[in-house]
């Protein structure tokens, strides 16, 4: 499947901290075709790292398809012989050094200074996500989304569409939510995501477009990012203790930086960092923060479906589980499905096989 | 109970890995009395940021009694009325800049140079740890330890007592112990607690004695640390998501250094940075990732004990659980306590009670 980038202009936008953005844009990318009734969209918002090329390639010569090819296309869960699937880049997406990637943030010109905004670019919510995505539908004609999916800080602002636009979505599919907003916890795993990119003297208070990039405060983050990422008992089994067993005692040098795991941690953060922009991660990362929705519940239309990974160590399973008991106790008409992957949190990209079929089925409720 | 700090001077020591280091000495405290037969030494190595000051007060006005005080005195789970306890402070001691620790480390002067010896400081393994405490045992005529007792690193230090000193080691427990080996996962969890400190320009690569301290990447990793070592339901607990809720799109601010979770991890890492040396958290880390005892099982003669907590996120239960039965198959006398705490791995401190009586019970067996 070949699929085109396009670019999304919002115009001025005011946040919901009441700062001004202006010329708002961001990328996006369709698949499937849209009907003559105008009803069988799905919104596709991306996870923390992720961008909207959700399926196919670019070209046929690309070395991978969007991230998750596996569920979308004719015939697949998410079938594009029945759906329009819409990918959408999240307002001050984290690539913002990608030339695919067209959403605004702290790269982006601002005008009035004729520099990049750095840490300048305003604080958004997740309701901000949402509210400059919402006219892209009114472009399209699209009143109400048959469904918005999404994984990670995908289910976030799916849910989060559900919440600010309660008429506009029939169903919400989140793989891997935090739940119905982010504890105190995780809102601290995420914040010291941010830590070693400030510590970086690089960094210069996100002042670095025209010095030396923050590139180690950057390696540790994305380290760190990926390590919470996935369980310890896929290190387990790709590197089983036999084959990397330590040498204790017995002369040689036997430092982490030399075990499998970490080396395969430093080439996946390595191929993964090319593009992003650290400041967004830091605005990305309290954006992610604000994500609360447990006041909506009484307006929410959407029937929702929780896909928790019982793995999970960033979005910590407990956390979903109490928020699909609030829901339940809610007028929202809600479901759940719990699955196993080695991988943990990043189980919802890496291992969609345990899980496709109950999007499939949900989406034919 | 008013206690006192001594000095052990060791001596000249080979490491492991084949590097010498001169006028090693450590610090130690003891509490109770050594019996006449010599056979009541309890032998209590400490965790990670931990030192050898484990029960009482040096002073009356002293703010805080040492780490297991709860745990140790007349008539207390390790009575010293019946045990003569020794805490050690281990080689490479975090605490560098502690006046009350003096454990050699990279804050040594190194005699070749008359300078730190930082990161030039030889790599350990856990090995050196329980090598340079063996001569203080000789000194005080102990031939043999009725046990060695510790948490987390502790933990560590006491098993590989027993492996690289079979003889001298009848009982072992193991609070909040990672199992035989450290894992890969843990391992990379351990080795990112040193990665915001790299990134510090201020580190200079361990050369920061007589120029700028690198506090902030200090500050970060032990924010990373401590959060690690708490579980997330204390930080439900301690802020209950409706005192804390976040006033998401109505106006304020409320990014995460404004919530009240993060305001206490800072507020505890504050204290507990006073006296700590970042080289030695870089070396350290590096030693505790050495640790493997699986081909010593056949050796160690020494009832294991190995209380584990159910909500611990740094050293995986399941990791514990499968060395228990790993352990369980060898000649090994293993025996098994879980207990749970919303400190998480941190309840092996700081909830003591929970697992006071199992310790009183199996230094009777």
């Amino acid at each position: 499947m070949l699929v085109e980038k396009k670019i999304f202009h919002v115009g001025d936008y005011q946040t919901q901290l009441g700062e001004h953005i202006p010329n708002v844009a961001f990328g996006y990318e369709t698949y499937g075709e849209l009907n003559a009734k105008r009803d069988n969209a799905i919104l596709l918002p991306h996870y923390f790292s992720g961008s909207s090329h959700a399926a196919g390639k670019y070209k046929n010569s690309d070395a991978e398809a969007g991230y998750w090819d596996a569920l979308i296309g004719p015939g697949k869960a998410i079938d594009t012989n029945t759906f329009f699937v819409i990918g959408v880049d999240c307002l001050n997406n984290i690539n913002g050094f990608n030339p695919n990637v067209h959403s605004t943030g702290p790269t982006t010109i601002r005008p009035s200074t004729g520099k990049p905004w750095g840490m300048a670019f305003p604080d958004l919510t997740t309701v901000d996500l949402v509210n400059v995505q919402k006219p892209l539908l009114d472009s399209l004609g699209i009143e109400k989304l048959y469904a918005a999916i999404g994984a990670s800080g995908g289910s976030i602002q799916s849910m989060q569409w559900a919440a600010t636009f309660p008429a506009c979505v029939e169903r919400v599919i989140a793989v891997v939510p935090p739940g119905i907003r982010l504890s105190e916890y995780t809102s601290a795993i995420v914040e010291m995501w941010t830590a070693p990119i400030k510590v970086d003297a690089n960094w210069c208070d996100g002042g670095y477009y025209d010095s030396a990039f923050p590139e180690k405060g950057l390696d540790a983050s994305l380290r760190l990012i990926t390590i919470n990422g996935l369980h310890y008992r896929m290190a387990s089994k790709l590197f089983p203790i036999e084959d990397v067993k330590q040498e204790a005692g017995k002369g040689s040098r036997h430092l982490q930086s030399e075990t499998g795991f970490m080396d395969y941690i430093h080439a996946f953060c390595d191929q993964r960092k090319v593009g992003i922009d650290p400041n967004a991660i830091i605005k990305l990362a309290d954006t992610l923060q604000t994500f609360d929705i447990r006041d909506d519940l009484e307006k929410i239309s959407a029937k929702m479906l929780f896909i928790v990974c019982d793995e999970d160590l960033i979005f910590q399973p407990a956390d979903a589980l109490a928020s699909y008991q609030q829901l339940e106790a809610s007028p929202v008409d809600t479901a759940l499905v719990r699955f196993n992957s080695d991988y943990g949190h990043l189980g919802a990209i890496l291992d969609t096989d345990k899980f496709a079929d109950d999007i499939r089925t949900f989406l034919q409720r």
